[in-house]
């Protein structure tokens, strides 16, 4: 087993999933290796498509994911996934059983699974997932799928990471009509009606439908979100929703919104990247001089406002970087 | 009406809910002013004590909340209410019918209810929900209620405002026995079975009690979490849950926790305000010098990996701050 990263970064690239499963982990602890490791597979990075998968919980996303796998490796092409958990005290629970569910998938050598539940990730999720991402993509999967819940905004962070984002409803759920006037056509760029053998389904996609197009009449966008039926749990219309992920992927590409896309990811991740270090420098700063508890003691006694300490320390930082 | 935020202070401090309307909109909006007000109102908080009420969707909060203010209001307190949303594309809907539900409350002149759906907020929602805690606090209110669905990282964070907090959970959702399983012992203070007249209630108390018991082995706390039970649509059960609350907060003070849970909220709260500036500031900085442009093109090429350029910005920020 290779001990130091350049030989990790080395196995992962010849595809490796022992020695990428042990880099995401280093990445989870904040292991110095890992900056090294990733470092060497950026340049392979970049390749893969991206496809979110995001819905209410309840929706059937898992088997979703699942069927849609299958599919994918039909066409030949090699599947990672990355399943995102919001590592809620709350729902924390359903990670365990998408683990036992998915081990049939677990047993194909070109699929390669991720549960993440780690919570307190320095930068949030959406980057972590960014990172986990990439792991994927140099371990030469050709598409990666992120399923994660819709709810919070963590997760629509995450959807940030895809090329492609699949929005799942099911029928019954009830807050269909609610999450469609909510902001849900900005992330969508194909829906699928899951569940759709269930009583409401023609209705749900009528609704659906009936919106995507008073959207592309009010914002002329050059996509019109497809809606695709499916019943995941039979393998029904899974070619159908790949079809329609594949027209997305090639109407970004010939519209030149595919490198615009990727190009605000960049801009996103790198900030996201900065930004988390920076202020891990900063606290450990503000702990080592004291600073931050002195400043505490003050805050108790109302002897000082936390808006005049943040003003004071933050200009601090932007003075002292004048003098260069 | 006033113009200034001096002025507004001033009338947020005689209790008008109209001022503190405008503060938090100010605060939403990121508006100069916030920070002038919130600076002059500091002074004047850390005196409501303040309850996390969160739990699974659909266990039933907002019936619970509105009652235990029914409750709070017979003992001659006054209240205000944070309904947290994670404006999230897929639950943004619920907020209207909350709205709705709430009106009963609205029409009393020492209840103030607040509905939270911003998203992007800098620094996050538990930043967001702080703030909005300090204003109703200066407003002179005497318990403040957040209501937060249990889901994801941002509302764990948002507990971490409280003094105490109540986690309610209902018969028949299924999760139940996972939740307890997932780490929710860690922020319970005080548990709520609500719906206890349905079939399973008893069932889902003797677990919680069982696994509140073994909590109590592992960990030796001074404090066993009560679990209360309620039908809160019928205001049952809610003398006994504000009891629970007031004895939690008996011996939060007694033990002396409740100055140092404070403490650490204060020096939490400093830290995400500096972490949340300092973004601001980094951001424009590398904006404006071109910095970032320049770095994503050589990201998008793969001249540069992300890694190298966090490493190189960040030891810019620090040995320039070292010439002082």
């Amino acid at each position: 087993m290779a001990v130091n990263p350049v030989d990790y970064a080395a196995r992962i690239l010849e595809g490796s999933h022992r020695a990428a499963a042990r880099l995401i982990s280093w990445l989870e602890d904040e292991d110095e290796r890992a900056y090294e490791c990733m470092r060497m597979l950026y340049p392979h990075t970049g390749r893969a498509y991206v496809v979110g998968i995001t819905g209410s919980p309840g929706a059937g996303k898992s088997t979703l994911t699942n069927a849609l796998t299958r599919v994918i490796r039909k066409n030949g092409l090699k599947v990672g996934i990355v399943a995102v958990d919001p590592s809620s005290p709350f729902t924390g629970g359903a990670l365990l059983g998408d683990r036992v569910r998915m081990s049939e998938l677990a047993e194909d050598p070109d699929v390669y699974i991720r549960s993440m539940a780690t919570r307190g990730f320095l930068g949030g999720m959406a980057k972590a997932a960014g990172e986990v991402v990439k792991v994927l993509d140099a371990l030469g999967k050709d598409v990666i799928l992120i399923e994660t819940v819709g709810v919070g905004q963590d997760e629509v962070d995450i959807v940030e990471v895809a090329d492609t984002t699949c929005v799942v409803m099911v029928p019954g759920l009830g807050d269909a009509i609610q999450s469609l006037k909510a902001g849900i056509m900005e992330i969508a760029d194909v829906f699928v009606v899951n569940k759709a053998d269930h009583v409401g389904a023609d209705m749900l996609c009528a609704e659906i439908c009936a919106r995507v197009e008073m959207d592309v009449q009010l914002r002329d966008r050059g996509w019109v979100a497809p809606v695709n039926r499916a019943v995941a749990v039979e393998g029904v219309g899974l070619e159908e929703l790949w079809l329609s992920i594949e027209s997305h992927r090639k109407y970004l590409l010939d519209s030149g919104k595919f490198y615009e896309k990727r190009r605000e990811r960049v801009s996103r991740e790198a900030l996201r990247m900065i930004h988390g270090d920076l202020f891990r420098v900063v606290r450990e700063q503000l702990e080592r001089s004291g600073r931050l508890e002195a400043a505490v003691e003050e805050l108790m006694s109302k002897k000082l406002d936390p808006y005049s300490l943040m003003r004071d320390i933050v200009t601090e930082w932007l003075s002292s970087s004048r003098c260069k």
